[in-house]
């Protein structure tokens, strides 16, 4: 077989055999096809697409590029979830101990914070003392222990998707359907679950910017996981508006606390009740996602979930008293009030500007590596339909690097929409794809 | 600017200006922008298409990434030829000396053999003593003193004609007209002459191998050609067999002297009088192609082409009792008939397959820097039309490698379609683009 054979097969529109896939994948990996036939083949691919026998294959060949963790030997059903990325989406830091005070397993892998978007890592550990560096076995060994895990992406897991992201990255062949599939599930496999549900955010600020492109998007998750054995259900959020009202690292510790208490944000609540009860029914353990959400919340209402969460705060080496006192998260010297600048109601909140000023703050990093400031970020005091007067608050910066807080001010007051009319309420979950 | 833009925006279908080309080829060239990227942007070249102002632009950046032969020093027109490549192309070697009879100045750089078509570099050099590695200089002064240059293809000219077609070789983004183009059109502006005629074949066997096809591609490489400031036309000619009798080295030098000297095939011979008409026509020194080809009629019957042919020869190093007495050019030790298996009247010749026989028997090269054998080759002894016997000799084969002889044999066997009807006539110059 040669590499320029399978170019070309996928250049004309022909379908590639799995077997072609994997060698060109492991080809890849083995560093015995170079960049430069990659390179092509992705925009070959962006060009012409992949059946979905086509991702399977991909999929299957990245998750043989590396380790796999294996939660055979941990009882109960394993369950995960994936969010195709958003601005302030607190929800693994709820769904977590949500799902494993419920019964099931939740060894979550997350990442740190890039560009616009917020990483759960960066989040969990701006709670003192917080761990998430663990091993294939410690992370096997928690699981068992507490049901609960949330760890950061190893580098043994899935190679091939970082080696190919990378690529995808500076060759324009990020925006395509079956490779954003491959990678998304890809890691979802060889995390071990098996049961998942997606979130896929739809909207400004969000990879999927319209409504049909998140429903492709997630139906093809959803067909192609599924064939890969596995059971997968989806829900279409919109992200029209960030999700709760933080962005930012120890802001959103917070807002989780809020929420396993039983008060925080109504939409972050919602949405976390709606993924945990996709998982709930997927797994058998509920008929419907309404006695899904109810039983939920009753393991919010009886501080099971809060329980859970302190469980897997201490695992990871958490300071216990941050969380059950969360003034003593890292504070911000400087909080910068931005005024609304007219009367009105709130039409719009731009997710993304959102996001990006809690980057500048110090809450994200713009190039990899580079420290993150876990008491920086953006606290929302206004939301899409509140009506607001003329020097009203519309949110707190929490400042963690005063250099750029010029430039988050003048973001923010941007990222407001503020017109005459109330705006007619739209709905939080979009579709369902089950 | 970022490579990575400039890929997105051909990728989606847009213009690209001539700053963003340039600024991308010559960062390529200076390794600032590496191949993957340019694989990238190649892939997206093959979807997307280019205008002729863009492939303009990509020419010309093309032409800029090294030297150039300054032939204005030298008096009188300079003309250039460029075939988009065939089977027993033998045109080269008659063309160059035969414009240089009629007072015009042809100084061509050539390639080598490397799969299925020939080079007339190895060509010439099987003609003992010929020197082709010329410096720009020797190139000049050869063209000033003979009117007639034959040269290998020097490094310094159009590195990132090299650079990028080594690149679409292994990345399936060989056939793309805009790339195509520019690769031909970059060489001949870097080559220094002014007017330029192209012979674009068509059929198996030629890298076009319909007539649509080659039809697009000339009118492409005559409108860009002329819009680059250059004197342009072009002829498609058919390729649905071997051009001439001969495929190989001495071989074809043995033919283009049969040419030079009145004899030969009349194949042959009608296309390089076509060309040569063209040129003349171009130049200003004929009105018509047909006072264009009787004037190049007479220069043969003269003796003044073959003059000329062995003034070139001497010049660079050739030795003249060779081509006087062609017995002296390399001969094969060994020569296998191949006979027909039918009678009837031959329909087709392969001219891919006499082009891979020719290669195997030891013409051409599998990989880069193989040693020719100059005596090694195909003489067809029957072409498209003649009636043969059952048992009538097809072809010899000038065998250079014996161990490939069976492997030639078949294939030329296979070569031949023999068919019980006499097949109509076909034109061999199809179409004239100017």
């Amino acid at each position: 077989m040669r590499a320029v054979d399978v170019i070309e097969k996928k250049r004309d529109g022909n379908e590639l055999s799995p077997e072609e896939i994997r060698w060109f994948v492991h080809g890849y990996v083995a560093g015995k096809i170079p960049d430069y036939q990659m390179a092509a083949f992705l925009m070959a691919v962006y060009f012409r697409g992949m059946s979905e026998e086509e991702t399977v294959a991909l999929t299957q060949a990245m998750v043989e590029s590396g380790e796999r963790i294996d939660l055979s030997s941990v009882p109960g059903i394993k369950v995960d979830k994936h969010s195709t990325g958003g601005v302030g989406d607190t929800v693994t830091l709820v769904l977590v101990p949500l799902m494993a005070a419920s019964g099931l397993v939740m060894a979550k892998l997350s990442g740190r914070a890039l560009g616009h978007t917020g990483g759960t890592i960066d989040k969990f550990e701006s709670i003192p003392g917080v761990r998430t560096e663990l091993s294939l076995s410690e992370i096997v060994e928690q699981a068992k222990r507490v049901g609960a895990v949330i760890a950061d992406h190893t580098a043994e897991l899935v190679p091939a998707d970082r080696m190919i992201y990378e690529l995808r990255d500076v060759t324009g062949t990020v925006p395509s359907l079956p490779l954003i599939a491959a990678s998304v599930l890809s890691k979802k496999i060889a995390g071990g679950a098996d049961v998942i549900v997606l979130d896929v955010k739809c909207g400004d600020g969000a990879f999927m910017r319209t409504f049909p492109e998140a429903k492709r998007l997630a139906e093809t998750l959803v067909r192609v996981g599924n064939k890969l054995g596995k059971k997968f259900a989806a829900l279409i959020t919109a992200m029209d508006q960030p999700l709760g009202r933080m962005a930012g690292n120890a802001l959103e510790v917070k807002q989780a606390i809020a929420v396993l208490r039983g008060e925080g944000p109504a939409d972050l609540r919602e949405v976390v009740l709606a993924l945990g009860a996709e998982l709930l029914v997927l797994s058998g353990e509920e008929k419907t996602p309404e006695g899904g959400k109810e039983r939920l919340l009753r393991l919010i209402e009886s501080g099971k979930a809060w329980e859970k969460f302190r469980e897997l705060v201490a695992a990871q080496g958490g300071d216990l008293r941050a969380v059950e006192n969360p003034d003593l998260l890292p504070q911000a010297e400087e909080v910068v009030e931005v005024q609304a600048e007219k009367s009105g109601y709130v039409q719009r909140i731009s997710a993304r500007a959102v996001g990006v000023a809690a980057g500048l703050l110090g809450a994200g990093r713009e190039v990899k590596g580079q420290k993150v400031h876990p008491e920086a970020g953006v606290e929302l005091l206004a939301k899409v339909g509140d009506p607001v007067s003329q020097g009203d608050p519309l949110a707190r910066l929490h400042v963690g690097r005063p250099d750029r807080v010029r430039e988050a001010e003048k973001l923010l007051r941007e990222a407001f929409l503020i017109g005459p009319e109330k705006p007619r309420p739209q709905p939080l979950i979009l579709d369902r794809i089950v």
